[in-house]
């Protein structure tokens, strides 16, 4: 059945904070009927990004509950992951209106014994994405079936477009024929892809392990696997998850991915610390060393969300200076469509002479 | 109050495989009165390593109960971590001969319901270590105190010897009147010296954070800090954790630990798939890199676990080699002692330009 979706977004819908909630709208196979955010009521969706139907934007609740929701999705995700307070009243109000929950925090809402005897009263289902799955493995070493190409989305930090680049790519590749598969790696592409599991809430011994069989899991719906990328090698809170996908996902080869006029790490929860992000040339290089200790692997293009460019002829200036800089094939495959990329791509990675190759 | 330990082993007895165990008679404060592992009863624990008493090697936990322990530790920990279901009897029998238990298994024993009701009509405690800690923080990008240094112990793979290597460089830094510190990240290092975190326990978003304030404890507590390094950048299944380390720490220095002799990673789990170790002089140049994208640090010696070679002067041998190999100062701390290397280590870092630098 397709869901009805209200999106729970709290006074922070802007684009990186809300990255969930338009995740949802833009890639999702369900309908968001209404975004709840008090802060921007009246405005439109589109102000932020390009969105394939208009979603209106609500103040409360209760004025979304007269769209006649199916489920309440919680759209953004405070750093550290933990339930804001203020929002158990509208979760019970949503609750007992008759929606399931589906959220994305840390702070798992089906083990909070009032949210869970109020689901069980009203018949309805909460669903925490980032619950671990019963599995609990160390990484094995499995080589890739024959065949297979996996790639993983990497970045220059978290929230610049990995997951959307995955999205747009596995998009270009089935249209070309290609059977092409998205491998969820957190909780707004396990919404939006129906799999997957939240690599950061893996117990850190399990987060290699995990990931390879997540790998395994691709492979098994699909000859192209592009894995989701989390955070950054080079980001001092979550370079660890970084590691674990590449480690665990063995890419055969890797994507950057990078926004230009970004200047510091996302470090939204320390604003007086500032990481200023690495130079391109530098993250390729770390990226194909660090890999290539476990399994050889290639960054095989640079894709960059200009989001902050707003001249569409400056993107394309910054994007072939990008293709000059790094030697890699460059563009922007949200904003200029991944038919350009996605073949120079393709080509790329089939010359890998790894690919295929029996160790 | 002193305990008596039990350590029970269960036909693991060997370098490697019970390192909790020789690390706990090595270096722990409590007696350890009986190892129980039924395939080497009758032998001696200083086959396997230099220890400062005799502790008897005993078939069953029965014969062990005669010299009157208070605790039986869980002195192995098998890939995953979980409970072998063969030790469950074992355990509720020294529960009930009143022994406390102790344990750094996945698996918590405390939330067994039958071990914890026995445990508490015994009226004695089970302790598991790697519980991970109230505290859930993502990373902030904490600055170290002045006068402070922090060095890492990091590996060529598992089980090489970093705690060891970072209790003897502690032990050698007090006796030259440096106020210095062990920071455990383990559980055998926890079972040493009573705090720290058993990091690979950790949530994977809060790995770095947890370090981070984890380091702020140990500078609370002394100079000069080492914290005890866990897995190898490069192994396939560990790699994650070692990264966290690296980021989460943010080490003025690092000490790199090797074990001449060992040619592939510690992969016991998957007998059949070979991981080769990296050279030093590139593992050397990889972790620089690595570390220095959130903060600059430097390997400034490499420490062997000549264990695999049994003539001393052989032994010497590679230490001179590896030394003209990596252009860094070289010994085998806990063969031949720490204290040639120390002072070395100590000269090394208070030159380093980044130490005490205001940034």
């Amino acid at each position: 059945m397709t869901e009805r979706i209200a999106i729970l977004a709290d006074g922070q819908l802007t684009f990186g904070d809300a990255k969930t909630a338009f995740g949802v709208i833009r890639y999702g196979t369900d309908r968001v009927v209404a975004l709840i955010d008090r802060s921007n009521a009246g405005r439109s969706v589109s102000v932020w990004i390009a969105v394939p139907y208009e979603v209106p934007i609500l103040a409360t609740l209760e004025e979304a509950l007269a769209l006649e929701p199916t489920v309440l999705l919680i759209g953004i995700s405070p750093t550290g992951g933990a339930l804001p307070p203020s929002w158990r009243a509208m979760l019970l109000t949503a609750i007992r209106a008759g929606l399931s929950i589906r959220s994305g925090l840390h702070t798992f809402l089906g083990d909070d014994p009032e949210l869970a005897a109020a689901a069980a009263s009203a018949g309805v289902t909460i669903t925490d994405y980032r619950r671990p799955p019963e599995r609990r493995e160390c990484a094995v070493g499995r080589r890739h079936l024959p065949g297979k190409r996996v790639i993983l989305a990497v970045g220059s930090d978290c929230a610049v477009g990995k997951m959307s680049v995955s999205l747009e790519l596995v998009r270009a590749a089935r249209e070309g024929g290609d059977a092409a598969v998205f491998v969820p790696t957190g909780q707004t592409g396990m919404m939006i892809a129906g799999w997957g599991v939240a690599v950061d809430r893996l117990i850190s011994d399990f987060l290699n392990g995990t990931v390879e069989w997540l790998v395994e899991d691709g492979e098994a719906r699909g000859d192209w696997v592009f894995v989701e990328g989390q955070g950054s090698i080079d980001h001092p809170a979550y370079s660890a998850v970084t590691v674990g996908l590449i480690h665990g996902s063995t890419p055969h080869a890797m994507v950057l991915v990078h926004k230009p006029g970004l200047e510091d790490h996302d470090f939204t929860h320390v604003p007086d610390r500032v990481f200023p992000l690495a130079p391109l040339p530098l993250l390729i290089d770390l990226h194909e060393r660090l890999a290539s200790v476990v399994a050889p692997s290639r960054v095989v293009a640079v894709a960059l969300n200009t989001s902050l460019i707003a001249d569409a002829d400056e993107a394309r200036r910054v994007i072939a200076a990008t293709e000059a800089e790094t030697g890699l094939p460059c563009d922007d495959p949200f904003r200029f469509g991944p038919e350009r990329l996605w073949p120079r791509i393709r080509a790329a990675v089939e010359a890998l002479p790894w690919v295929d190759a029996a160790d």
